[in-house]
């Protein structure tokens, strides 16, 4: 399809209340704006930079959480997976396994992703060269599975900042792979807990979405949270989901224009 | 006004014949578009990477054929200074000054510039973090000269590599000056002649391009030659000036749309 | 103690020929130069860029030939987990668990390999300010293991090169934990098969190391191998251990300076 | 000679008196330690972020003091130039010239530098690949002076922050010119006035210097100041002059060893 698509919801899986409530936004937003809407959040965050931080409810209880959104609204489900013994469980429910950007080389779980036959959304990692997300785009191919998304979220630019360089959404499309932009993470500020309001730089959103939509992508993976200031992770770079819509609103008409000359040359 | 504006014309000033040919195309092509266009080429590059490589005609000869471009075409003229001394003498002919990036922090270069009361625009220092920008043009301000225009043209990144971070546009449009994002430059390979093939990374053009005009610029700075190929000064990131039309339809589309939202929130 | 240890061995766990001749030179070498030795190699390699490089011997017959190497040298041994059902065997026969530089964020792996008591080897993400280190080194402590080492590696710096920052030992060597430097790994160029000659630059071998010895480190962490061009793994970045004496010996001189000024001003 | 060489003195010529006591002290300490001693100090700044910030005494009044120090203590003396017309005069007074790092690719001015037949000590550009250096250098070499200095002081890594990268001095030893290490300003923080204690990042002093000395250089650049916290110019990166005996005796050291192991393979 040609419509730009959308992936979101809070970054880690809370209360159900919250999960359905943002499902329910989600769901008037995108039906209104007439786009695909994927659901996301994480049952589990690996990687967050202490023990004392909230990680989730795990697998069990938030793959039961996800399948009640799924239930409800009728999205496709993504989430993450950080160990191989995730990937098949995790299959029973989600429609699309994501792998962490920090472990997109890691061979066994993005072989074993890619073994269960679902899309695998592989993020790019943040040290690694655009060009290079061919490699473990090949190894998700090596089992058969040609159903790969590659989503950007930025790269490693000096210390606790990130940038997004344009010329990785070039690179990633070579693939012909459909290509995300994880606008959420790419805006976080490292070394600031993602619970403080300075651990995300909120004022480049809007710059930022535009640039990469209109570099050309296929779809957007916003995270979004019914009280961002009071969310148990990434609180300072979600997306209050009442602003949604209207955040939106230029990126599919630039994704429009975007599109519309795909054909020409030096595009 | 609301137009995107163009700033283009060959690197370096060549043969005068080659000068007014690209004139001619320009002056078709803005017509035709309906955008203001503005007319660069250097008299002298003073930083190319050898002795031994063109350094354009000099000042007078220069701007003999600026005045040239002038009379015929009617265009307003930019050019680059790289002393104290080529202030002067430029300023009569000039409309607008541009302070090359390395140049941007050289106190007496930019005051001087600023002193003659012409349009000064200042390149983005490749080494000069974005909200910096406001630096140089603080000294152009404290000569009581407020007309300026600041230019993006990649940050280093890594050992001869730039990177165009839409958050520069976001961090430059603070100064409420006009932004202007000179693709041209931000494709260049440093350590490769600029008159090499491979001096300048092609392929990307067109997607900084867009990225860039989403992020939210004023103006373009697009260097333009009859030949590329041959021209004597990066000649391999120059665009053909009979393919500018189609090149720049796309980015004035999307200029407009993110013109129409500037007053949306998360902009 | 005070003099400089090393970690030495072949990359990945080739034929159990070659790594006792690798262990016998190490052997000679670190007696004759009087310094500690540690043992390494990789049973598995879970980052390699293809599913068709060779990724060593698995968990099973790996530790079989490190318990081995230890058995007829004595001496201790180091390797590397990337999931956590892998740290309950390792812990069983090495004296030291590595974790991989990509994943030391990973809190699952991390935590686990902390409660096997062991000593915990965190090697530096190429993504993370060199200050945030202390973060993994907090997640071990949260176990109640204190035995943590922090190694360097290389920073990402721009696509596909890694720099050594001096600033990061001087950054981890606050933690108070002993600091060691992978020179072997700073020298490699992604975007390259580490089995292509040129995949490293090994003309920095020498300089980075001095730099990194009087920065101030306890010890060393370089690959050897008996005939680097025909290593399984990193052939461009393995030192010939039979270079491995001269090429410690200024090394040894530079850290006994360092070590003897630790208490001046400025240091 | 083999003995490690010292450029020293305070960043900006401030009053006479400041100037001469700054020498007296230089002239005891490098006399104690036995090492050539080169003076400088700037007589103009022209990058410094503000037009409001002390730039100097201006050229006469500047090398009028450099004089008097070079009468009194017998110094060689060094001073950075800005402008082609500056050249002529100050190559009366100075025995090297210094091309500033934003200004290494500027052709007149290195080009009117050499052909006064001085030692032309090149800093390192910010943003510039360290192999690249042999650019300016020819540039001396083509008006057939020979007589060089290369000088490292930090690349741009990300917004706001310097690294020295090791490789950079193995880059530039390749040239066969002398290279020094200028350790001051390697530790500033742009983006944060000179003047301020948070400007430079003093605690990286030490290591840094032994880093860059290990890797090998053949001089080292240090800005010194009877009261950095008073200095008008660099007051959080400067040595309190004081401090420059102990400061420097480990780098003797560890330059001594250096030396003895350049013919060494892998060196």
């Amino acid at each position: 399809a040609d419509e730009l698509f959308l992936i979101s919801g809070p970054c880690v899986i809370e209360d159900e209340s919250i999960m359905l409530k943002t499902a329910e936004k989600l769901k008037e937003v995108t039906e209104r704006l007439n786009i695909p809407m994927i659901y996301k959040a994480s049952f589990q965050k690996d990687n967050r930079s202490s023990v004392d931080f909230y990680r989730g409810p795990g697998i069990e209880e938030g793959l039961r959480i996800l399948q009640k959104v799924k239930d409800e609204f009728g999205f496709s489900l993504v989430s993450d997976v950080h160990y191989p013994d995730q990937v098949k469980p995790a299959a029973e429910v989600l429609d699309i396994i994501q792998i962490p950007a920090y472990l997109c080389m890691q061979t066994d779980l993005v072989v074993g992703a890619a073994e269960t036959g679902k899309v695998v959304n592989i993020k790019h990692g943040q040290f690694l060269a655009p060009e290079n997300m061919i490699k473990p785009a090949q190894k998700v191919e090596s089992t058969g599975n040609k159903n790969i998304i590659l989503t950007e979220r930025g790269f490693t630019f000096g210390y606790n900042d990130m940038v997004v360089d344009p010329r990785s959404f070039y690179e990633m499309r070579k693939t012909d792979y459909p290509v995300v932009f994880d606008v959420t993470h790419s805006i976080r500020k490292y070394g600031i807990p993602s619970a403080d309001p300075n651990g995300g730089a909120r004022q480049y959103l809007g710059t930022l979405a535009r640039a990469g939509v209109a570099a050309g992508v296929d779809g957007l993976f916003i995270e979004t949270h019914p009280c961002p200031s009071e969310a148990l992770c990434d609180a300072a770079s979600q997306l209050d989901v009442t602003q949604l819509e209207e955040f939106l609103k230029p990126l599919i008409d630039i994704h429009n224009i975007e599109l519309s000359y795909r054909n020409s040359p030096n595009h």
